[in-house]
């Protein structure tokens, strides 16, 4: 019974193992409905922009405007949500966060996070115009020089590592993506 | 308030945006519990075999005993667990549906199928050991040389893109991983 059908149905939930499964789940007393909770996608890019093909590539970060992190630069990224690709999740996101609109070239990374169930897909990606704007959930919305990005003030680990594993690889054409830098397990455990 | 913690509640859903939300979520009544519908990660492998090192490479297979697609042959791969990796996820498939302990070597493909809100990683790995059976939710675990493969008797398409997909990168130290293959989108949108 798929509950996006039944949004006001009363669920009591009791924590068992369903017919056929190896795992406890959230099962309903009342309907047999199962509440699996699941891994969550997040969705994100490393954007850059060019004022002219020789000009010294610029990195698009947003300042967060909610919590957590709030007053720290990200780069665009955020949950996936239903009946979208990654792809277009990670171009929505730099729609809502940095009105921006991308063009995603390669999948720069796939971290993981076991810790809360998290795996973030990371792109590489162009400004398709030099526009943009703070969003909702952002401050403000600036392009960097990689020298000049605010290297103390980024707000999440996956950040950093997104940014320089993209400077690793910026002129290839053909790279496998990046997992977790080595020495981040204490982080992501 | 995590769900997590509160399995025997009672949770009375209202379709609602949340504060801060840009869209309809089901929410509790009772305890502003919100109830997230999120993409869900299938995380899957091409296990390959070699007898020798110049022997012919064979693809394990496994006949599937549970619906969909009862008796019909799949690559090991399922819905990703909590507080796993993508990668141990798919080495726990191997496991559980083939009783057999793979090395993953690298990201094979990202399929999106938006239609279903799913995400498949699919990897390339090599059996550790010649060792594998039937597992609960199959019915036969086999190793195939390509032309010995059921093609007719594949369970999902995304099984036939991966084997081929495969194929064309499995002498290769770098590639990128492959999206769905073009003339797909009436499939998964
Ligand atoms: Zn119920
Ligand atoms: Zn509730």
């Amino acid at each position: 019974m798929p509950f996006e059908n039944q949004p006001s149905q009363n669920h009591s939930f009791t924590l068992k193992v369903p017919d056929g499964d190896n795992r406890e789940r959230h099962v309903c007393d009342n309907c047999e409905f199962v509440y699996y909770i699941n891994p969550k996608i997040v969705v994100g890019s490393v954007v850059t922009w060019r004022e002219t093909p020789d000009a010294e590539e610029q990195f698009l970060l947003c300042k967060r405007a909610i919590e957590p992190r709030k007053g720290y630069w990200t780069i665009p990224a955020g949950f996936m949500e239903q009946n979208e690709t990654t792809e277009e999740g990670a171009a929505r996101e730099a729609r809502e966060e940095a009105c921006a609109e991308i063009e995603i070239r390669a999948l720069l990374a796939v971290y993981n996070i076991p810790r809360i169930s998290q795996v973030q897909m990371m792109h590489v990606a162009r400004l398709r115009e030099k526009k943009f704007a703070a969003g909702e959930e952002s401050l403000e919305v600036k392009l960097f020089k990689w020298d000049d990005i605010p290297w103390d003030e980024i707000a999440f680990p996956s950040v950093h590592w997104a940014l320089n594993q993209y400077r690793e690889i910026h002129d290839r054409q053909v790279f496998a993506p990046f997992g977790n830098p080595p020495g981040t397990e204490k982080l992501v455990r």
